[in-house]
């Protein structure tokens, strides 16, 4: 085993990763939609990053090259949206797309098109949304996933060769590919699907891991976040509106503890 | 009894209504204002709709087509709004009009009478948009009431009849009409008007249970559903905070089990 | 002592102002960035404002000149956000600059510089941002303040002379400046910066306050109201999402009985 596959491996640890993206407080510079403007500020504030909203043409694609990470998510692309993500692109590679409703609306179907061409470092969609981007798919509608992760496992892969990225897939279990390796992600709670913001606000957490490690341990360690903080949450929740305080709550308590990470993981690697 | 006058007493029902919308999921198309697009989603997820906020132009209006129906938002009204509030009323006549501070300040009132010309299925609002959008009052300061839901009745009735829709008038009592009928609904809490996007959001909920029930008991259910779910959020409140996020938790509860809001309309009709 | 001093010392009170602020329900119109909108909405509301995010060409000036109180904050300047800008300025002395992440962007720092012209009667924002605005920094890496409220007091001073307003510089010790009278507001709790909106709420709660006391003072007031407030809330939260909530019932029960306040500031009068 050479040190770079050993350097890999011990990456893979989302433990070591969060702890690493706590100690960097990562600057994640978001191009995102109004919806979730928010919810995602505080989710990375609440892993340990720091966000910065900044999504206009003449400033973008400047703080994009400053920025240790960033988020293109085509939830609400205004214009003057589409321009900031065009400037992003190409000032870092250290970028997560993610393509929300692509197939079912144009405007944003022809953007993520482009987009993709720039070779995001992790695309993040449902299955609809994966199926769609990689042009076997008529999308969902809208944002809800209307196809089940494992459907989306080809496309997925087939896209992350075409980028020669990462592709994770957000659902019941979630699936991260590099093309090569395919890992599942199980647990999480369906309370998260109850409130918006939840799979918006995980890209936000893969773009803060870009800047820590590498995109396919990113993708991985971000999805087990989500996953066990998910659980924590709807066990101290009564109804769709306390699961989302309590769910920003988890996050910061299992950043800041993340040892159980690594066994959910473990497991994931284990069953494949 | 004929057959379509028993399908509309059945309907009138909140009950029946609020369970078919959770049957159905109907996804809802908000063009919305930038204050409340959170609280809105949430809202719309806890009761079981499917929400999705797409309001630009290009995209607005094939959206409004395939959606069960749509909000139009005044409250923050972008050059982008403007076009997509366009392009989605002449989509579709499944439609609510929100026409936030109308008669106050001049572009929003000025494209609020446009789009009145496209007979919203729904214009909800507080006494003083009503009273502006009908041409009978001066406006408030902003988004608050200066004026109580009675004062608007007679003008809520005349513009129900112009749009040949329903008129719902927000306040201490709630006011649905649709020109011939008058319903009061009675209840609430004040502590709704202590947090932003009560109103807004309950715009949002008339607009998906008009993809599921006549306008006239979609209004009347959503009202039902606001005194209910918020009387119950604020006996769980310590204020406005927690007010909010137990309103989204009585909103998920009470869509879940919404037989009480029968009692509670059959007592409106009663005391008419 | 003359009448009007009598009534500048009375005003001090942090504790008399914001019983005017209750009284008087100032409206208070924002312009301010997509982050933040509906957590700076509901803080007003919680101290018992009126707020109106009022933020579009052709209405923002007219609503500026009816307004109380305005807040224009820079932290997703948007096209039509900063035509808006500039109409409200030209409209209302009573205004508030939040100068977020100057230094770092251009947009945002030339449209700065080239509000802070018309004089706002308060400029608030972290150190780093004073300074870039004082022209002595370079700025800090977004919306983190990375240098100390001390190290800001020079530039904050000369920057209100320049203004002949009060500028306000917010860390761990908030400092409030005309230029001549210094005061520094103890106390806080730093869960108030793992939110996002904190900051940005302060600038909206000072634009309240503006309408119904001195600048001076109600920066002193609203600094003082948020270091007792953030105390109370983090006794009652589990983490950061909750501390959020908490906050708003904070300011909320802290607004209705502020005795608590006056001692706080008579403290750092008495400590200067």
């Amino acid at each position: 085993m050479n040190a770079r596959t050993e350097a890999h491996l011990s990456a893979l640890s989302p433990a070591a990763a969060l702890a690493a993206l706590r100690e960097a407080s990562p600057l994640v510079q978001c191009i995102t939609n109004s919806v979730v403007t928010n919810y995602t500020a505080n989710a990375l504030l609440a892993v340990g990053a720091a966000p910065a909203m900044c999504d206009i043409p003449g400033e973008s694609g400047m703080f994009a090259g400053i920025a240790d990470g960033v988020l293109v998510n085509l939830g609400t692309p205004t214009a003057e949206q589409r321009d900031a993500a065009r400037e992003a692109v190409r000032a870092t590679s250290r970028w997560v797309l993610d393509p929300v409703a692509v197939g079912v609306l144009p405007v944003r179907t022809a953007l993520a098109a482009e987009l993709v061409e720039h070779r995001p470092a992790i695309v993040r969609g449902n299955a609809s949304e994966i199926l769609a981007l990689a042009g076997e798919g008529g999308g969902g509608r809208g944002v809800d996933a209307t196809d089940g992760t494992d459907a989306a496992a080809g496309a997925a892969q087939s896209l992350a060769l075409r980028t020669r990225g990462v592709v994770a897939v957000s659902g019941p279990v979630d699936l991260v590919t590099d093309g090569e390796r395919v890992v599942r992600i199980h647990g999480g709670d369906a309370l998260l699907t109850r409130v918006t913001g939840g799979g918006c606000s995980l890209g936000a957490v893969m773009a803060a891991l870009v800047g820590v490690c590498a995109p396919f341990e990113a993708a991985v360690a971000a999805s087990a976040l989500y996953a066990v903080a998910s659980e924590r949450a709807a066990g101290r929740a009564g109804g769709p509106g306390s699961f989302a305080v309590a769910f920003l709550d988890a996050l910061d308590a299992v950043a800041q503890d993340p040892a159980e990470l690594d066994a959910r993981v473990a497991d994931a690697l284990a069953i494949r």
